[in-house]
């Protein structure tokens, strides 16, 4: 026990206070909010100024200092389900649990605090093996069992139906479109309602935070918390910037925050807003 | 002298004690470091949160607020003069004055506190005639006579140069290396010495701060100050996000800042460094 300890993290109480009033209301409410059709929904990733999230397209770049990394493992101890897109599950092998001091695993019994990693993989894209991150770990009893979003339940090899099985994970479905084979957020949103998510932080990749933030589908999203590291990564990134929005015949912000703060941590600064949905 | 004033704008004490230590050396200071073959360059900008400076080319965009605008003429006035490239000074007309309290023109006689607006423009686009702000500001003493500086003197027709003259302003030559046509940055910071110049506050537009943030000019920037508006503008706009990095093999980051300093101002956040030159 003492191992796993060790490799604990802290966040201290001075930014967390001021990032808490964009999280979602406690677990333990039971206000009507908490049986909506959709949990809430919390956007957060890390940029370089030039908005880049990793140097290239499968390429883990370090960005923000370790402050911010505390705080993205505070931030998951505060929702009930982590999500990320296949693309980012197949190029970094995320470990996906939480490991803040006092969670399960890291100073506490059983898997409190510990979200549920959740990856959408609607072609079956994820090679997830007995030997990734997130299986080993669910396996120790340091993170919950991953659940994989899919459109098709075919599109997921049976020998990965039941390693996610051994460790207490699932396959779920969510339907389509009939005029488009991607999986829409409204209805991935509303699948994870039904499975008793109340609350979802979105961790990315790319392709996934670009789509959120894209017109019709901010309005989805609760709170967005970005950290923004002091570095230029240059041309060929993969980049957060959505596609452009028009209305009549000019092109108009694609999106503002509204109620914002900025929380500088380390080297790095912390955006916090809700998204302006008028 | 009333209606002057009442256009002019206050910085609060408390952000820009902030940011004063990223500014150059006072003025009357004669200590050896001014004495340098190149002022003191300030870099400094405004972003949306996917660095783009505007919606598209040629259209100014409002990105950041009120306070952020002070913020502008307070470093304005704290610089011998500012400088932009051609394409903005063609797109946006820009008053390219200080119009913080205090200065002249706004609450002072004369032009103390007035910056040297400076255009660089090697092939002569910029479309100056008396109807310009910058011409119109200068001549009623709100501002001084723009400088031009060019590769070939023969690039701006006479009547410009005649043009600047009677309000003060000049057109300059700064020798191009032979084998590029443009006019290398180090030349140019060289001809504002010689002229000077101790200061210089390099405002835009896209093309002028991607290439000073580029490897071996970045070098020549002693301070950088970057606004950034909560706001995503999307695809298809100005961006600022330099020239790709490679070290070896592998791609690296093109430059990261020092000494960071964010500071929270209205809606949006300053950032305030010095390019690591390492």
């Amino acid at each position: 026990m003492s191992g796993q300890v060790r490799e604990a993290l802290r966040f201290p109480a001075s930014p967390a206070q001021q990032i808490d009033p964009y999280l979602p209301p406690s677990f333990t409410s039971t206000s009507t909010s908490q049986t909506e059709s959709k949990p809430f929904v919390t956007l957060t990733f890390a940029t370089s100024l030039d908005s880049h999230l990793s140097l290239a397209p499968g390429v883990q770049t370090v960005l923000s200092g370790p402050e911010s990394k505390a705080m993205t493992h505070y931030l998951r101890s505060k929702h009930d389900a982590i999500l990320i897109g296949a693309g980012t599950a197949v190029a970094d092998d995320p470990s996906l649990n939480c490991r803040i001091e006092g969670v399960g695993g890291y100073g506490a019994e059983g898997l409190s605090g510990q979200p549920r990693p959740i990856v959408i993989d609607p072609n079956g894209r994820w090679n997830v093996t007995p030997e990734s991150k997130v299986i080993k770990l669910a396996g120790s009893q340091r993170g919950r069992g991953p659940w994989i979003v899919t459109s098709k339940e075919s599109s997921i090899a049976e020998e990965k139906r039941k390693l996610l099985e051994t460790v207490g994970g699932r396959v779920l479905k969510a339907s389509t479109a009939a005029e488009r084979p991607s999986i829409s957020w409204a209805n991935i949103l509303q699948v994870l309602a039904t499975e008793g998510v109340k609350s979802v932080m979105i961790e990315g990749g790319g392709a996934v935070i670009n789509d959120l933030l894209s017109p019709g589908n901010l309005e989805l999203v609760d709170s967005i918390i970005v950290t923004i590291a002091p570095v230029w990564l240059g041309k060929g990134g993969v980049q957060v910037c959505p596609d452009e929005r028009v209305e009549g015949v000019n092109r108009v912000p694609v999106g503002r925050l509204e109620d914002v703060r900025w929380v500088p941590l380390g080297d790095d600064v912390v955006l916090c807003g809700h998204p302006n949905k008028s």
